[in-house]
């Protein structure tokens, strides 16, 4: 067959042009809405990503914040208000509901007391929120710098509220970052996502997707109380956000704009569920491979020979224990084979063992994916068990709070966990713990399964983050994954009115038939009547 | 910081033996289950990819076939078994089915009559699926071949039943690639992906996702009508299941054990509705940049100037129309300023513009990647219409049968088209139909939007379903992507146990409060009347 040779380079130009006009490189200006602790050290990642791709990037934060602080490394810009609130209110506050939580874990008894307690937290913490919103909504001049600054869209984490406000009194697109809100309350009404109760576990639950009967009574009854929960404490937003945004809306409502939802999980640690083409989920992002230790730490897991190391470590919120739990942890670590390296700020105990180290901060990635690896002993927090999923090492998880436990049971559903009740546990059940992570090959099997998974996709979360992250800048938005269920009243969405509407007709056709019936049986028993008195 | 150079050689080692362990290039076989016609089309695409990826192919096909025939191009291995029928059998009933449909396109009011028309061919089918079945599961040498060949997947369209049964008795995992199933049927029951009928079209509905209340009576109706269908003429199978496997099952049941789920469809042509870990949307994978045509044809396609050219093809399996119809279409093509390039096998029509040209076959990519492309006059079929989204060409929609009035309809409701009916069109109609999508540049634009969306994945299509049919080898399966919804009853999917306890229990309760209250009441009564007769 001949070919045009002469309209060949017709052809490659429209293709170029083509590829041009998709595949620009595209430096974008992108604003963050931060929250504090581990859910910053995920979000620095995705912006030092987008940063390593030439975009612009401007974190608005408060002067109160404890986290997240300019530091020399990075090129990111901070856009930095003041606000009323003081770091040690805000740290005292955190801390004030971590202690909550420690010391009142929500069981099916306790869940009312335990909300109420909580409740008179969240009501202080809604506070410090509107005191952000206010401090940048409020002042004419920051947000006149910020609309000059011309924001081809907002990462905002949901958990600090007003991100998705800033956005839209910017006009621009935002996308979430997040790991999940209570119950799933919020991806599921306002983000639109369904969650079968019959095996779609309420996040907090501590359920897995296999229940039976009385856990779906459980889940099903989780389902309706955090949504309730939800309302009850975060409902005070909505006449906020009407008021800011002029007309009647509703917290919810506005959330529901986000264009993108990146999901900080990811199905080696999540349940299979119903999602929607909008949500993305990035968990471990922030994995990578480990790199050499310092020269004094890598001695030390060296000398612990083929029994290996434990990396033990409770997140970079909770920096000391009482000294008589911190004994006795001392106490049952000092008493396994393992080499056992500690991050603790805390009083060094009395009882600790020469096999155990104590250190300020440890790299817990490169430790864990050390080839002496082989076990971690964590709070159970998503960054740290993504860390063990990505190198393959079996936890034991003594959960402390938030999402923790509901972490943990996920890691046990999966068989690469065993959990300890951090208020009950004793030295031995922390060696015993130890032992059967370590020397029950299912648990290292079951790691390196998940490992694989985490590793055998077809491109990297951190890559699928900021390539949707890039799409919302490229096209405004990406309305093409938002699902019309957003246009629905919960009634159409449900289609009560459909059912309502077919109930009716069904029991007028009845009504009718019966009536109809009842009418000829009559005209046939006067008929029989007139004919037996004929 | 000082590092330990002296041991960073073992870590890159380790990581380096985590990579191989990981990403292995892995070299599988691979059976394939294949459909006719347009399905065979796409599928061969995969083929050619896994082959490309150096994988071994064997295609297992009956003699009957009419389009699966082995070709000198690729190196794909095909095991032909005999069967009773013959090809010009197989041929009528097809031609049966399409006439069925031209000639009825069911409506509310000819839905059942359709149907029932229907359902006799669908037997014939039936009849002729289990003529494949029979001819390779009975067939002990065959059987005894192929698991000689360690197969490590099977490539399945579901649309020829039965590929399933083969997988499952070779012992191996299988993957489906399909565009759809009636009502998806088997994708909602069988696959357990959540369909909200409240802006979930069902398929074959010529609905989309923006429903008014008398559409979503129409979709909820729709919805049970197709799976009464699916049950009237498919359930059948469950006995034939059964049988093979040697044990009570249906073919829903059977089907439900896909690993994975290739749709033929994405975002730009579907409306955002919910899907599960273990569907993926791989619409397009056929597509490519175009090629240079022919000489003859570059020259007749210069010749258009700036008014550029139509694209006119109703796909592989129409093959001509009436003498009058054909009259009808070629005097309309006549009168646009267009170049029109027909594919036609029919008698040349003697109204037959100048401007016109007609083709026993066209290169429909290439003329449709053409810059002087303008529109497409198609018949609807899904692998024409992702032609033209990844081109980005408007289209004259005028759709014959089986899903092509549905993709129509989507591609109206994306406004990337014009539908006319085969069955009423004139010739002016036509006119009016290519005038509008070539002026009115919101259909280009439409157009060129979806191009976008469709270029911008972050992985092509083709490599995402071959990427998870590797999985699917790699890992032999993909159960950390299916949902626990298959391991429940319907009863317990929808929690209708549960309501039932919590209904019973608060109706006990309120019988129990009404009895406290009458006996409270009647005790207070008895002592008043006591009182009042003291």
């Amino acid at each position: 067959m001949a070919f045009a040779t002469s309209v060949s380079k017709k052809h490659i130009q429209f293709i170029a042009f083509q590829v041009t006009l998709i595949g620009t490189v595209f430096c974008g200006n992108v604003l963050i809405w931060p929250a504090e602790a581990s859910h910053w050290l995920n979000v620095k990642i995705i912006i030092q990503e987008l940063i390593r791709r030439e975009h612009n990037v401007t974190i608005l934060v408060s002067n109160a914040s404890l986290f997240i602080t300019p530091h020399a490394e990075t090129s990111e810009r901070f856009e930095v208000y003041p606000v009323p609130s003081r770091k040690n209110y805000v740290d005292s506050l955190i801390k004030e509901i971590v202690s909550l939580w420690l010391n009142n874990r929500p069981t099916a008894l306790t869940f009312w007391q335990f909300y109420k307690e909580l409740g008179k937290l969240i009501s202080k913490a809604n506070k410090m929120n509107r005191q952000l919103c206010d401090s940048v909504l409020a002042s004419q001049d920051l947000m006149a710098r910020l609309q000059r600054d011309k924001y081809d869209v907002l990462l905002s984490d949901p958990v600090t509220i007003g991100g998705d406000l800033v956005a839209l009194k910017l006009g621009i697109p935002f996308v979430y970052s997040l790991r999940f809100t209570p119950a799933s309350t919020v991806e599921r009404h306002c983000g639109k996502m369904p969650s079968p109760p019959s095996y779609a576990p309420a996040a907090l639950s501590e359920l897995t997707d296999q229940l039976s009967f009385s856990e779906r009574i459980k889940n099903i009854v989780s389902y309706h109380l955090q949504d309730y929960v939800f309302q009850s404490y975060w409902g005070e937003w909505d006449s906020y956000y009407s008021e800011i945004l002029g007309r009647p809306t509703t917290l919810c409502e506005t959330m529901g704009k986000a264009e993108m939802w990146l999901i900080r999980t990811y199905w080696d640690f999540e349940f299979p569920r119903p999602f929607l083409p909008n949500f993305e989920f990035v968990g471990g992002l922030h994995c990578k491979p480990a790199k050499p230790l310092p020269e004094e730490m890598e001695e030390f897991v060296q000398s612990s020979g083929e029994h290996g190391i434990v990396v033990f470590s409770f997140g970079s919120m909770i920096y000391n224990l009482t000294e008589e739990k911190s004994k006795m942890v001392a106490l049952a670590l000092s008493q396994v084979p393992q080499k056992v390296l500690w991050r603790y700020k805390g009083k060094k105990p009395e009882t600790l063992g020469p096999n155990t180290r104590i250190y300020d901060w440890i790299p817990q990635n490169d430790l864990l994916g050390h080839p002496k690896a082989k076990a971690f002993i964590t709070h159970g927090g998503t960054n740290g068990i993504y860390e063990a999923i990505y190198h393959g090492i079996p936890m034991v998880g003594i959960p402390l709070f938030a999402d923790q436990p509901d972490n943990i049971a996920h890691m046990k559903a999966k068989g690469m966990a065993v959990e300890l009740d951090f208020n009950t546990m004793q030295a031995q059940d922390l060696i015993d713990a130890l032992n059967v992570v370590i020397n029950n090959s299912s648990y290292k099997e079951n790691a390196v399964r998940l490992s694989q998974i985490h590793h055998d996709q077809p491109i990297k979360p951190l890559d699928r983050a900021v390539f949707w992250i890039e799409f919302v800048m490229r096209h405004k938005g990406a309305k093409h994954l938002r699902p019309a269920a957003h246009e629905l009243t919960w009634y159409q969405y449900h289609c009560l009115d459909v059912l309502a509407f077919l109930l009716t007709c069904a029991a007028a056709a009845v009504f009718i038939a019966v009536k109809c019936c009842l009418f000829c049986c009559k005209k046939c028993g006067r008929i029989i009547k007139k004919k037996k008195t004929e």
